[in-house]
C-alpha cells in the first residue's frame, strides 16, 4: 500500500485484477423461490460437530479428557445427534469412539455419529468403532465438485458418482450384517461447487440404494463446505435439491455451512427457510479454516423471535469455559450472545435508553423483553446485567446514574446526573480509558458527601416552633467553620427551609431550595438515607448531598454540601 | 443445565419460555422483491467508522496516537468518506477533528465526516469542529423507533419528526452561513425497530429541508442498529424504502449494520443487492456490542467473486497490526480473511486436494484462482501458502507430502508418502498434538536417512563393465557393517542393480527394485540431490532414502537404507 489513495480505474491499488483472477459464483436462476417470503418458526434437527470437524481444526487436537468435557457438555445441552469423530482415521478417535458406546452414558435418545470416506478399508473399521451402539449414524462423503473431480480425482461424474454408490452399498450390507439399527447419511463433500444436477444424480443414487423410509430417513447432508457466494444463493440451491430430490419424504435434508464469507450464519438461515430440517454445526464457530456455523448463534437468534430453539443455552458461561477448555481457543470480545463486550453499551444516549427500557420493563410488570439495544434479556443465558454499562469519554449520564443505580443504589436526580456527568467526562477526556463503576461511586462521595478538606461540615441540629409565627420553626444547628465549632440559628418553614436561612445568614450567600428529594439506601454500613438537594444561589444552581441515619441530619448535611460548593469546594 | 436431556414440550430447558417472552419480528410482505435476483457487480462508497463507531466501544477510548495511526491506514487503503468522530460529545474527539483538518494531510477526494444529535447546542459544536474542511459530512439523528419513541422520549411520531426536522433546519442554515461546502447525512436511529411509514415519513421531510441535487445528494442513512430479523427482511425494508423514497435521484441510500445476529456481513450484502448505494462500517468489524459489521469481510468477498473492491487490502497483515494496537483489541484465529488459522488446513483430504489444486494451478499457467478449500490465493492479501498445512493426528499424507515439499523442497513418491505418513501419524496419535514442519523434517532425516545406530553404511563404490556378459556391469562397494569396512560386489544393468545384488548376498535378504526416482534439492548444505528407493523383499516393500552430491552414490545409500529397514532399523 501506497500513500497515494486515487484509486486505480479498475482495480484496487497493490492487488491482482479481480476479474480476471476471480470467476463470479453462477446463480441459481430459481425466480419462483418461496423462501424469501417463510420464516423461521421451529428448531431444526441440531448435529453437533465439534468432536469430528471442530476437533480435526485444532492446533492441537483435544485428546481424551477434553473430548469427554465437550461430549457432557453436549449431551446436557441436549443434542440428539453428535458426530463423535472420524474413527477409521486416527486411533485418538476410535478409542473416544468406543469409550463413549462403553462408557459415555448416553441417553437413548442421543444417536452418535462417525464420519467415513468413500473407502473399503475405512468403512470396514468405522464398523468396528461402532460395535455395540443403538442406533449410530454412519456419515459418509465424497467430494463432488467439478473442481474436486477435475484436479483432485481425475474423474467425470460416473467414476465419482460410483464411488458414492459403491459405498452406499458396502455400508448398507454390513449394516444389515451387523443386525440393523443403523442410520445413515450421505454428503456430496464439496456440494457448494458441485453442479446441481450432478449433486442431485448422486444423491438420489445413493437413497436408491440405500432405500430409507419415513421410519428410517437417509440424511442428505448439503455442505457449504467452502462458502463461496452470498447466502441467498445457498438457499435458491437447497430449495432447488428439496424441490428435486426423489421421495423427499423418506429424506432428511441437512446443512453444513463453513464460515468463509462471514455468512455461515445467515446461509444456515436461509437454508432452513429454503426447506431443510437439520444443521450440523459446532460450539461457537470452531471448526476448519474459518469455522462451522455457530449453533449457539443460530439458536439464540430463533431464541430472540419467540422459537423454542431446543437447546439449553442457560449457562452460556459454562458452554464458554468447556468451549475454551477443549479447544484450547478463545472466544472473541464481539462473539454474539458470549462475548465479553456483547452485554455492554458505552455511548451515551445507549446507555440513556437501556436505562429507560428497564424501568419501563420493570413499571409494565409484562414478560415480553424489550429493552432498547439488548435484543436478548443477558439473563436468560446466565449473564448480568452488572457488566452492561461502563463510563468512558462517550457515554453520558445516563450510564453514570446507571452504575450508580445498579451497583450502588443511588437514584440521582436528573439535574444531578447532568452537573455529576460532567465531572466524571473531564475524568475520562483527561485519561483517555474506562472508569470503574467503584471510581465513579467514590468520585461522588468525594465531592458530594464526604467532601474531604472542606470549610463547613454538619455536626447537630434541634428545631423547635417558632412562638412569634404561627407554623414556623426555628433551627439551632452545630457546624464546624474551618474546625471551629460554631453554632447558627434561623426560621422557615421546616427543618431544612430553616437551616438554608441560618447557614445563608452564616456565610453571607443568599441560597434557596429548588429541588429536593431523598430515599433509602440499599447499601452502605451505617447508612440509612441519602439526601440530594439542589439548591440556588446568586451564581446558579447546584447540587449538595449527604448520608446519614437520621433522614433530617442527612438532608441538612446535604446542604452543607451544596454550601460548601458554593463557596468554591471543589473534590478534583 | 441438568443432566437429564430430555426437551421440556415448548421451550428448553433451562430457559424461559421463549414463545412468551420474545416477539417474532414482522415481516415486510414484499411479494414482489427483486433483490434475489441481484448480484454484488460493483463496490458501494465505503465509509469507515471505525474512529467513532468503532471507538466508543472500546474499553479504553483510542487517544491521538492510536487515532492518527488508524485514520493514515484507512487513507492507505483507500476510503474516501471517513468518519472521524463525535466532536460535541468529547473533546478527544473535537481535538481530533481539528488535527485531521489543520494537520491530517486529508487528500482532495477524501471527505470527514461527523457525527451529531438532532440538539442545538451539540450542532453549533460541531460547526466549529469543522471549520476549514473542505466538503465535511455532517452527519445527524435521532433514534426513532416504536419502542425509543414509547420508552425513551415519550413522544409521538410528530414529536419525533420535529426533533428531525428542526435539526436539518437548523444545519442547513448554519452551513448556508458558513458559505457552502457541507454535504450532509441523516440516520433514522434504530431503524430496524422504526415502523417502515414511520421511517419514510422523517426520511422525506429531512429531504425536503436539506433540498439535495444529483450534484449534492442527501446521504439517507438506514441502519439496523440492533440486528433483529433474518438479513432478508433488511433486504427487504431497504427495498421498499428505495421504492418509497422522494426524488432518489437525489439520495444516496447507506448501510450501518450491526451484528448482534452474527448475520451482519449478509444483512449488508442483501441489503446493497436491494438498492442501497453506500456502507458504514470497520475493519475486522469492532463497534457497540457485537460489532459493526466488517469492511474487509465485505470487500474481500466482493473480490472473490470478480468485483474490483475498490479498496487495498494487499498488506492485511498490516491492517491487522495497526486494528490491533489502535483498537487494543485481538483478531480471533478464525476471522474470515485474517484470522490466523484461516489459511490452514488440517484435515488430510483437505489437505491433498490443496496440494493437487496447486499443481494444477502451476500446470494450467492460468490467471484464474482455482484451488480447493481456499476461495482467495493467500497472496492477494499478504499471506503466504507456508501456513497452509499443519500436521495432526488427523492429517494423511497430502499435508506431510505438502509441508516437506514446500519446506524442505522434497518431493516423496506416493507410496512413500504413505508409508510415512503412519510414522507420523503414530506421533501425532501419541502425543495428541499438531507436528510442526521441521520435527516432520527431522523425523525423516533420521528415519531415511541418517539413521543413526544402524548396522550397514554405504563408504564408497566403483563400477566397471562385465567382460564376460555384455550389458552388465560390475560393482564393487565399501560398506561399513557395525563398524567394521566390508567390500561387496555384485552384477546388474547399471550401478543400482549391481549393488542391490551385492547387498542381498551380504545381508542375506533377496532384494529387488520396485521404484527409483531422484531429485536435485532445492536447500541443504553439501547436498545436491536426494534419492529414493522402493525395494521389494520376502517380506514385503519399503522405502529408503539417500542424500549426496553424486547421484550414484545416492541412490547407492538409498538402497543402504531400504536395507537397514529391512533387517529392522527402527528411528523411533
Amino acid at each position: 500500500m501506497k500513500q497515494d489513495t486515487i484509486a486505480a480505474a479498475t482495480t484496487a491499488k497493490g492487488m491482482p485484477d479481480a476479474a480476471r483472477k476471480y470467476a463470479p459464483y453462477p446463480t441459481v436462476g430459481l425466480r419462483d423461490r418461496s423462501w424469501p417470503d417463510k420464516v423461521i418458526d421451529r428448531a431444526p434437527i441440531w448435529c453437533s460437530v465439534d468432536l469430528r470437524d471442530g476437533n480435526q481444526a485444532l492446533i492441537d487436537p483435544m485428546g481424551h479428557e477434553r473430548k469427554a468435557r465437550m461430549f457432557q457438555l453436549l449431551l446436557d445441552m441436549g443434542f440428539k445427534e453428535i458426530e463423535v469423530g472420524f474413527p477409521s482415521a486416527s486411533q485418538t478417535d476410535f478409542d473416544f469412539n468406543r469409550w463413549c458406546i462403553e462408557q459415555g452414558n448416553v441417553p437413548d435418545d442421543v444417536d452418535l455419529q462417525v464420519l467415513v470416506q468413500c473407502r473399503p478399508e475405512l468403512i470396514t473399521r468405522t464398523f468396528e468403532a461402532l460395535e455395540g451402539a443403538k442406533t449410530p449414524i454412519v456419515h459418509f462423503y465424497n467430494s463432488t465438485s467439478e473442481l474436486q473431480r477435475r484436479v483432485v480425482f481425475e474423474k467425470d461424474v460416473g467414476g465419482i458418482k460410483r464411488i458414492a454408490t459403491d459405498a452406499a452399498k458396502m455400508i448398507a450390507d454390513m449394516a444389515a450384517k451387523a443386525g440393523g439399527g443403523y442410520r445413515f447419511q450421505y454428503s456430496p463433500e464439496s456440494f457448494t461447487g458441485t453442479e446441481l444436477e450432478v449433486a442431485l444424480e448422486i444423491c438420489n443414487a445413493v437413497a436408491e440404494i440405500i432405500r430409507p423410509t419415513p421410519e428410517n430417513k437417509l440424511i442428505i447432508n448439503l455442505p457449504s463446505t467452502v462458502e463461496m457466494a452470498t447466502p441467498n444463493t445457498y438457499a435458491d440451491r437447497i430449495e432447488w435439491m428439496c424441490r428435486n430430490l426423489d421421495n423427499r419424504e423418506n429424506l432428511i435434508v441437512s446443512l453444513h455451512p463453513h464460515n468463509d464469507r462471514g455468512t455461515g450464519i445467515a446461509t444456515t438461515e436461509l437454508g432452513l427457510m429454503a426447506g431443510a430440517d437439520r444443521v450440523e454445526g459446532t460450539l461457537f464457530g470452531n471448526g476448519e479454516r474459518t469455522g462451522n456455523v455457530d449453533i449457539v448463534t443460530l439458536a439464540l437468534n430463533m431464541y430472540t423471535q419467540g422459537v423454542d430453539p431446543k437447546l439449553d443455552c442457560s449457562d452460556i458461561n459454562r458452554m464458554k469455559d468447556v468451549y475454551e477448555y477443549a479447544n484450547q481457543l478463545t472466544i472473541p470480545e464481539r462473539h454474539p450472545y458470549v462475548g465479553e463486550l456483547v452485554y455492554t453499551a458505552f455511548s451515551g444516549s445507549h446507555q440513556d435508553a437501556i436505562n429507560k427500557g428497564m424501568k419501563a420493563l420493570k413499571t409494565a410488570n409484562k414478560e415480553l423483553w424489550e429493552v432498547p439495544y439488548l435484543p436478548i434479556d443477558p439473563a436468560d443465558v446466565g449473564r448480568s446485567y452488572e457488566a452492561i454499562i461502563r463510563i468512558n469519554s462517550q457515554s453520558g449520564k445516563g450510564g453514570i446514574a446507571y452504575v450508580l443505580q445498579a451497583d450502588y443504589g443511588l437514584n440521582l436526580p436528573r439535574n444531578l446526573q447532568i452537573e455529576f456527568s460532567h465531572a466524571i467526562q473531564a475524568i475520562t477526556d483527561a485519561e483517555g480509558k474506562e472508569v470503574p463503576a467503584r471510581r465513579i461511586y467514590e468520585q461522588f462521595l468525594q465531592a458530594y458527601v464526604d467532601q474531604p478538606g472542606a470549610r463547613l461540615k454538619y455536626v447537630e441540629h434541634r428545631t423547635y416552633p417558632d412562638t412569634e409565627v404561627k407554623g414556623r420553626r426555628l433551627i439551632e444547628a452545630t457546624i464546624l467553620d474551618n474546625g471551629q465549632e460554631v453554632t447558627i440559628t434561623g426560621t422557615g418553614t421546616g427543618p431544612i427551609d430553616s437551616f438554608v436561612d441560618a447557614l445563608s445568614r452564616h456565610i453571607g450567600v443568599e441560597m434557596s431550595v429548588l429541588d429536593y428529594s431523598e430515599h433509602s439506601m440499599q447499601r452502605g454500613s451505617n447508612a440509612s438515607a441519602i439526601s440530594y438537594v439542589e439548591v440556588e444561589h446568586p451564581g446558579g444552581k447546584l447540587f449538595g448531598a449527604g448520608i446519614n441515619t437520621n433522614i433530617s441530619s442527612a438532608s441538612l448535611e446535604a446542604v452543607v454540601s451544596a454550601a460548601n460548593r458554593i463557596i468554591g469546594y471543589d473534590a478534583g
